[in-house]
Parts: structure tokens; C-alpha cells; sequence
């Protein structure tokens, strides 16, 4: 959790306070400033950091949409951008409406209840715990980053979905994980809940409240979702189902990459503790690891470079350092990430002979995020659980199994909390409105089924009898072909 | 327009002015630094802020051309890649030579005289209005800042364009764009002209100065340049022409969206008066609900999830959005938002029926910028108005229809000044140089025809009457086909 | 070099000791913070900037990914995704543990040595000429914005190698390159080395560092590697060899464009001398001028758009301004970049005729870089040879022959120093494991032979005669083909 951060910030706060008239008597004209509405220097900077980490956390949402559309065959690339612009859409209503509220505003140990909308004329009030009295970040900078932190974990879950969902589902669910789901997970472990209250959870960037969050959801949907149309032969065995375009998938992998420079150096919530750039740097080691690692447990067992275990490598080692990167040291980094690199491999190919995860989601975004959220009980360091006043060293700088333990609780709460109303949430979907299309339309495509149209219209040929969408009204403006079409037969 | 920020910058630099002899004598190791050449730390800060905002800009280049390059066929997709490449140059040229000293130098109500080529020793007494006592900014940010919004709207003129339009029109309207069109409409509107003067205009980042002058071009080449073949059967009827990726369609919104950014948070040229981050999430609530009315449109009318029309509606709200964003409060985003999604899909409808607009540029950078910039005369609030003193607050905050009624004014003069001028800079071209490709070179592609090679070349093979470009002088390093080459008969 | 900003740091470090008591009196509130961990906001301005722009140059990866993606055939578009992913793993590893110590650690003339592993207490003292006294930038900060430097310098190799190079070259190339050739080079010239300390050569951002470095490993390794099969025909003559995809082919362009606000701006290491948007806008005026005369060259040459080498112009444009970018008037600017322009044209064609450089890097980053680095000989002016304290002002300012020759010797120890161990480490290579592809594997595209799965899986099919990676144990989360696959017969 980031108690730590709260507690350094509000130390922060009162000592300013104390500072205040020294800060009067010497320097009028920045109080004369911040009279005419200038911010004192220090909420300028700390929020331009915050909000560029944000911005490069929101572009991870294209970094999710092609890494799934690189693993997605072409019949179904088009609908992950739908996709994606719908999620992010609902995600940021509801958490203005209320998830921010929920997840951050004052109230209880479970659930906060100030500050929906943002409306309140006292946002200190309404988020004691982030908006310190000297304004260390806008509240709308703590917001904007926290929607998009949510906004990443909702794409987590559609990993195990590929390829079969109804449209209709994205919909139901994601109000439910943006207002709800997601909001109370932030909220016990990073809001001043009870698990934060009673268990020391370290959890700097999210492994767990992020990553582990969305594989849990993405657990629940899966189960209750079941394989794509061919996946398991008569005999149970799985077969590869390839995805389309690696160099698009290798885009999505980049942009995550790039965006974990906002996800993990950004949580510091600002930028005069000078802590940033150490962390981008263990960020950096961290996802090496998991490429490396990956690769080479890959050549050892077929003797071949895999392109998309390299690419979960790297997703796996950025997903594993998240929790520790505002914990440990750069040894530790690379370190945590090769061992998040091998996780992943085995982690895939387990996984894959039971449940069909195109994208390998539940390793990736799952199991790493359960190692990177243990790995801090081994290798927090003296230094930095003292800097982040949250929790004690790791076993390995001599703090016991104590710190270990705390975080076996937190990965278990936010597993079971996630997963069972995730399991609810999808099973009562399920009986209603329905998970999954027919297979007439799985095996024509979601692009020209739940959507009308191909993603690649040039690759395809009309399919008139699958109708229900006439040229009359074709949305012309928005290269929808004039009608449906079909697959070029094989 | 600006005169908001203007004023209230030119309040902050005499206060700051008034400051120095208090600075002096608190902090003299800053002014030592600043004798050193550092910098006030304001100055440093607010810079910062501006650049990354500009940056993000810079890469909605990006955006655009992948929007296109999606709606258009495979055979014109590498064409936009050379367009983007040679507008932005042009631009570049253009706008540091002339056309940010006729926007915002120093000059009368039609025009700016002062500041060509950046090239004046005194850049306060050049630019005026934005180089303040105190140096809120340094000269070169804003002008950058400044020419990344110019380069979005000559990117907006060529949305009507694809698939047919002579590559050398880009290069002639280009120069007459971003040298004079472009900057004389941002000066009566944003730089001090006699629009700022006699209307308060309110536009924080560009409904209408950036993106309905983009569209208010396209109209004009439109108009001139006609219809794709085929695009109206001989009923009179339009049909659709898919483009060949919807996933790099995708790709463009996504970018854009992220690039908004920059556009809208970046407005307020500075960090210091900390709104930017409140900026930032009103342009997202902005662009979720045009995401979400333009899918619930389609649906209700189609029944199925438009891919097309939800990245429609993303640019649409984002559009709207851009002249509210630093005028409304959050709960009003949503609104305007859902209102643009609204209008971009009849619009698109509407218009297909008589005008061949294969991006929807004119529904989404359009009519959604003068729905935007109307919005303010309904949404402003009281607080906003006041904090960037210009016009009244809306009519829903009881201002009646005044602020309405100038933003009217605002919409028409930059509609009526941008698209008469585009239309005669293209009457002219099509009387000389002419606007558009040989049928033949239509039918072949505007990849072939016009620049030698294919954007896809594996797809096609070599059609050896095409000739012009022999193998002698390929480009060998460019990836060029050693000869002309034409498709594949479907 | 950029002895420049060491001595200029230095003085404003010597300054701000001295400033030290008068700030203790007039701000105790800040040194309280100071205390409290909070650092001197100078610090947190400028490590915010740093590490903006090291993000940038980071995502510079995706670009030169996809630069080169565009320029390859289908049947070798996956093996670049992994390429780059492994490449920047290693170097990230590499740089960290040795790199950054040799390169900017304290020591010799010939190489640092302090610093290892950034392991040290005390960084002022292994890094005396970038940690200043006032700490200007965090150690962090530095060493994560080098390492990006690094990691393009070394994809710059490779950009001749496409198609035919086996998979492990790439390994133990990186290894020696990050750890070794890349660190002296860089301390040479900017690290207060020998060539530093003899000659006063002025590289701003690294024209010659970076990119001249690494195209001279790029010369070495094509020397020993060979063209493509095919490239040559029976009578010598070279034949194109296009690639598949001008739209991805330009995203690379225009990322890399992007992040060369982080590379050039970034190279101030700060932000409060107020000078990276003069450098930004330098930087853009410098692209803008190499894709216009790129264009303008191949136009008057085969009167075609050529699409490439309008990339490929921009390119060498941002190339050409990288060592001028800090020591030039804005006016310089297009110029050094229009020459730029059509020394890649005429450069890519001239190679062709006798070198198989896919991509054009030889010239794009080699020839270039050389005419980057001269140009300062020419170009730089008397106000920004004062500022930075390197050199003396160029030939058009009256400097005489004496900077040009400066800047000849920089180049000359670069090429001749990484070419000869580049050299030599690929001539080991080649004896030992090998440099290239059997010719089968070449045809049948390296994603298949050494990846074992293609880029693009839907557009071949399986072909059981090139086994080795049996379905049993097929990465089934990765999307692989669960067997290998051939080409479609064309």
C-alpha cells in the first residue's frame, strides 16, 4: 500500500505548515503569486510529474489493444479497438462518478464515501489523505492518475476473452469494476483501508492492486467463458491458436513498456522526494530480467527465440517490479524480473493445457503480479521500508518472514475479494444477457458479427446472407462496408 | 481566444514586477543563478509544461495519419505517410518564418507585423501579449507550442482528400496555409485581433480556431475536388468504401487522444495556475461521452457496436471539448461530450449523402468544433469566466445569450474567412496545376501513381505499362519496387 | 563533447556552494524539507525534464522497430520485435552493471572507473563531472537518459543486417557494444576523456556519439555479413528489394521524430537554463529541411513522391541537427538539414550500388552524422560556443578553420576506434558462431528458422518438412503456429 506515502506526505504537509511564516517573512512575492492564484512552485511540479506519468499511463491502453490484436486472429482485430474506446469510456464515468470516491474519499475501512463527482468545495476533506495541507498535488492530478490506474487494470481483465465475448459484456462489467470492484480493492490496501490498517502490505505501484485486480476478473470470466471454438482436440490437448501480426503485438509490448514509465516512477505522486528516476531505472532492470529470462527458458526448451514469450517476458518483468520498484534496490531488479521471465513461460504453458488464455494474461498480469508482490517480503530493503514508512526489510536484509507474510495476506484478499464478485458479477451476466456468441459467429469473426464490418474489409469478400445490417444504412462516414461479409475460404 | 490568459499573465508579470526588489533581497542566490543564465524556477516550470504538452501535439502527426491510412484502401495507404512527412516540413518552414509572427507578433487587429523568423533581439516586444516581464515562458515554447497547433489543422484539411487528391496540392495549400490562412484566423481569435477585441471569443484550445479552421478547408478542397469513383452509384446513391485497417484506425484515435493531452492541458501555456490537471480530466469525461452517445446512436439505429463511429465519437467529444475544456466544470464535460457523439453520427450520415468525406472530417472536426465552441455560451461557469476573464459565464449559469451570441460571431468569421480564402488558394490550383489524379492513376492508386511503390508492395505485383520509374534510378534503399507494379486482379 | 555543460554545471555548482549560507537565511523552509528528504526544487525541475525526455528516446525502440519492420519483408517482420526487445535487455543489463561507469565514471583519459552497478554511496565522487555539488540531477536521472542514448546507438547497428543474420549475433554483439565500444566512445568525447581533453569537439546531443557510432558497427558488420541473396544480379547490379509496409515503415519515422525532442532538448540535462525549446524548435526546423531536399532530390530524379526516402530524409535531417542542435542559431537549422536531405539520397544510392544496407543507416545515421558533426565547424555562433564552453564559433562566424577541424578529429576516432573493434568482435564471430542464415533459412524468412513461427501466421502455411519445434511443446500463449509453416508459393 502507499501508507508510506501518505505518512511522508502528511509529515511534508505539517512541516510546511510550521514553515509557513518562515516562508512569508522571505519571500512575499511567491505568497503574492499564490494570492493571484499561482501555486507555490512545489504543486507545480510535483503535479506536471503526476500528470505526464498519468498521460503515459493512459496511452497503455493502446499498448493493450495490440498486444491483443497481434494475438487475435484478423477476423477479430477490429473489435479490440471498439473495444478499448467503450472500456476506457465507461471506466471514466463511473470512477468520476464514483469510484474515485470509493477508492480514495474519507470514510471507513471499507469503503470511502466522500467526494463523489469531485464536487465537493473541500477536497482536503474529502481526500484527507492525499490532498496535504500544503497541496502537494492537485486533486484532480491524484484523480486523473488513479482513473487511469483503473482504466489499466479493466484492460487486464479481457485478456482470457478473446475471440468469443459478447460486446454486450464489456459493458455490464466494466461499470461494475470501475465503480465498484476496483474501487474497494484500491481502496483496502492503498486507500487507508483495513488491510492497510492491519497488514503492512507493500505495494508501491500495483502488482497486486493493479495486475493481480485485473488477472483475478480475468480469472472469473474465463472460467465461467470457456475455450475458443477449436482450441482443445477430441484427445483434451491444446492447440496454438496463432494470432495474427507479431509486430503489432510488439507494438502493444513497446507502448506497455513506455507506459510503465509513468505507472511505476509516477506513484510516487510527485517528484521533490528525487525518488523517480530510481525507480524508472529498477523498472527498467525488472522488465529486462523478464525478457531475458523468457528467451532463454524458451531456447533451452525448443531451441528457438520465441517472439511472444519475449514479448511476455518483458510484460511479466514490468508487471513483477511494479510492487517493489519503490522497495528495493537496482540489484534487486533484475533479479525479480528473471525470475518473473520464468514464471511467466512455465505459468503459460501450464495454464494453456486447462484454460484457453490467448494472451496469457493470467501469467503475465497473474502470477507475476502475485511473485513481484512476495518479492518485496524478500527484498525490501533497511532503506527504503524506512522511506516509505510501510512495513518492514525484506528476509533477505534480515526482517523474517514477518514482511512476507503480510503480503501473502494482501495478494490472497485482493484474490479472493476480486475474484468471487467478478465470479458473480460474469455468472449473473451469463444467465441473463448471455458471455459468449454463438458459434456461427465465433467462427465468422466478432469484427463482422457483433460489428458489421471486417477490420481488414480488403481481406474479405460479401457475405450477403449474413445480413442484419443494410447498405441503406451503412455508416458510410466510417468505412463500414455497404454490407456483411465472409471469410475468403481457406 | 486567450485574452484570458493573456490578461491574467500580463496581471501576474506586473505583480512579479513589483515582486524583484522583495526577490532581491530574500533570495539573492536565485538571481545570482538567474545572472548565470538559470532561469526563475517559474520559468522552468511553466516551460516544462508547455514542451511536453507541445510534444504530445507534435504526435497527433501520428494520429492523423493513421486515422487515414485505416479509412483508406490499401492502395493509398502509403501516400499519407510522404503527405505527413512533407505537410509537417512545409509547416515547419513556413510557420517559423512568417505565419507566428503574423499570429501573434506584434501588430494591428488584422494582422501581426513583428517577430518573422524569431529572429528579433527583444522577443517581449515582439510578441507582447505572451512575452511577460517575469518570463512565464520562454519565446521559443510558445512558438513551438503554437506551431504544432497550426500543424493539427492543416493535418484536419486533407481528411475530405484521400485517395484522389495530386500530391502537389498538399505542397502549394500548405504554404499558403500555415504562412497566412492559419495565422490570420489565430490572430483575430487568440492573438489580440479585432475578433478578441470586439467579441470575447471564448476558445481555450481550439474548437474553432484550430479544428474548425482545419474543416472549413477541407469543405472548400472538397467542393472542388469532388467525389471518389464509385463513391455515388448512378442512382445518385452513396456507398461505402471500407477502408483496409481498422485496427490502424485504431491506432490514429488512440494517439489523438493522448496527444489531447498536450492540446487542451497545454493551453493554459503554464503550470503554475495549476488547472491544468483539471483541464486534463475534463477532456476526458469530454471524450468518453462522445464514445459512448456515437456507439449508442449506431446501436439503436444498426444494432451493432460501430468501430468506425466509436473513434468518430472519441475525436468528436475530444473536439467539442477543446474550446470548453478551461471553461466548464467537470459534470458539464460529459454532456457536451455525449452531445458531439451525437451529432458526428447524423452528421456523417447526412453528409455522405452529398459529399465524399471518407475520414468524417467534416462531422468531427466541424460541426463538433462549432457545437464545442457554442457549448461555452451555455456551460461556462461564473468561476471559469472569471478566472480567465474573458466573456460572461453561460446560460445555464444565468448569462444569458450573450456569451451565445459572441461565440456565434466567433464560428461564422472563422468559418467564412478560412473557407473563402481555401476556396480561392484552391479554385486557382485546380485551374493550373488542377486537384486530381487521371482516373487511371485513381483506379491504380495513389501509391503507384503518385510516388512509384506500393504501400503494401507484397500484395501487389509488378505492371510493367505503369512505368515512369525505372529500375535504373530506384531508390534502392527506400524499399521501392524496382518497377512500377499494379494489384493483384481481385 | 559536452565539456560545455560539465564546466558550466561546475560553475553553477561552485556558485550555489557559495549561495549555500545566504539561502540557509532566507529559506529555511526549503533546507527543512531538504532534510525531510525533500530535495531543492531545482533538482525536481530539472531531473522532471531529464527523465521526459529519456522516456522519449526510449520509445525511440518502437521506432527503429518499425522502421525497419516497413522495410522488411513479411517473412522477417516478427524476428525484429524480438530482436529489439532482447537488444535493449541486454544493453539495459550491460550499461547498468559496466557501461555507464566506463563511460561517465571518474577516471583516465582512456576510460571511467567508479561507479559499477551505480553501487556506490557516494555519486559526487564516482560521477564528479554530472553529480554537482547542488545536485543538479539526481544519479538516477543521468544514468537511465545515457543508457536510452546507448540502447539507440546499438540499434543503429543492426540497421544493415536485416533478413539474413542469425539471431545470437545480436546477442553477444549487444553485450560487447553496451558494455564496452559504446562506454569508451561516449567517454571519450563526453565523458572528459582524452578526445575531450585534446580537441574540442562539439557533439550537443550526439551526431557523432550516437549515431555515427553506430553506424560505423553497422558498416563493420555488413562487411563481413554480405547482401541478401538476391540483392545482386548476375551483371553486379543491385537490385530493390522493397519491403512490406510503408504504413508501419512510417510509423517508425514518425516516433522517431518524437523522441528526438527527448534526444536533442533532453541533452541540456535540465531545464532551468531555459534552453530546450530553442533546442526543440532547432531540432524540428533541421527534420523539416531533410525531408523537403530528400523529396525535392528524389523528384527531380524520377519525378515520383518517393515515400522512403522522404522517411529516410527526415531522418537524416534530425541526424545532421543532433550535433548542432545546442550550438546553432535557428536559421542554421533548415539549411544543415537541407543538406542533410540530399546527402541520404544521393548517399543510399551511391552505397546500393556496392553495400546491401536495407534501410539506409549507413547513410541516414553515418553520412549524416558526419555532416552533423562538421556542420558545427560551419554553423555554430559566437553567442553559443560562449554558452556552452566548447570550441570556438564556426567558419560563417568568423572562427576560422580551426572548429572544423576539431570536429573532423572527433569523427575520425569515432569511425576509425568502433569500426576497428567492431570489426574485429564480428570477424570473431563469424569464425566462431557464425554472422549468418543457411540460404534456406534466408528464404524461408527468418521468423520461420529462427523464431519458429512467422509475423504474420494467417498469410502462410504449415510446413512440416522444416520441423524442430514439435506441436508438444509449442508456446501456446505466445500465439505460435504449433508447427513451423512455410511460405505460401507465391
Amino acid at each position: 500500500m502507499r501508507r508510506t506515502r501518505w505518512a511522508t506526505g502528511m509529515g511534508a504537509g505539517l512541516l510546511a505548515l510550521l514553515a509557513v511564516p518562515a516562508v512569508a517573512m522571505a519571500d512575499p512575492a511567491t505568497l503574492r503569486m499564490a494570492d493571484e492564484g499561482q501555486l507555490p512552485v512545489e504543486v507545480g511540479i510535483n503535479s506536471i510529474w503526476v500528470m505526464v506519468a498519468a498521460v503515459l499511463v493512459m496511452f497503455m491502453q493502446a499498448g493493450f489493444a495490440f498486444l491483443e490484436i497481434g494475438f487475435s486472429r484478423g477476423k477479430n482485430a477490429g473489435t479490440i479497438i471498439a473495444k478499448i474506446l467503450v472500456n476506457f469510456s465507461i471506466a471514466a464515468i463511473c470512477f468520476w462518478a464514483v469510484g474515485f470516491a470509493f477508492a480514495f474519499g474519507d470514510g471507513g475501512s471499507l469503503i470511502g464515501t466522500s467526494g463523489f463527482f469531485l464536487a465537493g468545495d473541500n477536497p482536503t476533506a474529502d481526500f484527507p489523505l492525499i490532498s496535504l495541507p500544503d497541496g502537494t498535488i492537485t486533486v484532480e492530478a491524484l484523480f486523473f492518475f488513479q482513473f487511469v490506474f483503473c482504466a489499466v487494470s479493466l484492460a487486464i481483465v479481457w485478456g482470457t476473452t478473446l475471440e468469443r465475448v459478447k460486446f454486450g459484456v464489456y459493458v455490464i462489467y466494466a461499470i461494475v469494476f470501475s465503480a465498484i470492484i476496483y474501487p474497494i480493492g484500491a481502496h483496502w490496501i492503498w486507500g487507508g483501508g483495513w488491510v492497510a490498517e492491519q497488514f503492512s502490505v507493500q505495494d508501491f505501484a500495483g502488482s497486486t492492486v493493479v495486475h493481480l485486480i485485473g488477472a483475478s476478473g480475468a480469472l472469473a470470466v474465463l472460467l465461467l467463458l470457456g475455450a475458443r471454438r477449436g482450441k482443445y482436440g477430441n484427445d483434451g490437448k491444446p492447440r496454438a491458436i496463432p494470432g495474427h501480426s507479431m509486430p503489432l503485438f510488439g507494438l502493444g509490448v513497446l507502448i506497455l513498456w513506455l507506459g510503465w514509465f509513468g505507472f511505476n516512477p509516477g506513484s510516487t505522486l510527485g517528484a521533490l522526494d528525487g525518488r523517480f528516476p530510481e525507480i524508472a531505472a529498477v523498472t527498467n532492470l525488472g522488465a529486462a530480467g523478464g525478457v531475458l529470462a523468457a528467451v532463454a527458458v524458451m531456447w533451452l526448451k525448443v531451441r528457438k527465440i520465441d517472439i511472444g514469450m519475449a514479448g511476455n517476458g518483458a510484460i511479466a518483468g514490468l508487471v513483477a517490479i511494479t510492487a517493489p520498484s519503490g522497495y528495493v534496490e537496482l540489484w534487486a531488479a533484475p533479479i525479480i524480473g528473471l525470475v518473473a521471465g520464468v514464471v511467466v513461460v512455465f505459468g503459460i504453458l501450464a495454464i494453456d493445457k486447462v484454460l484457453d488464455d490467448p494472451v496469457g494474461a493470467l501469467s503475465a498480469h497473474g502470477l507475476a503480479g502475485i511473485w513481484g508482490t512476495l518479492a518485496c517480503g524478500l527484498f525490501t530493503s533497511d532503506r527504503l521500508a524506512a522511506k516509505n514508512a510501510v512495513g518492514e526489510p525484506g528476509l533477505f536484509y534480515g526482517g523474517g518472514l514477518g514482511q512476507l507474510g503480510n503480503q501473502a495476506v494482501g495478494v490472497i484478499v485482493a484474490f479472493v475479494f476480486v475474484f468471487s464478485a467478478s465470479f458473480v458479477t460474469f455468472w449473473l451476466i451469463k444467465k441473463t444477457y448471455g458471455l459468449r456468441v454463438s458459434a456461427e459467429e465465433e467462427e465468422a469473426g466478432l469484427d463482422i458479427s457483433e460489428h458489421g464490418m471486417y477490420g481488414y474489409p480488403e481481406q474479405f469478400i460479401p457475405a450477403p446472407e449474413l445480413v442484419g445490417y443494410s447498405p441503406a444504412n451503412a455508416p458510410v462516414g466510417s468505412a463500414t462496408p455497404k454490407a456483411t461479409t465472409r471469410e475468403v475460404p481457406a
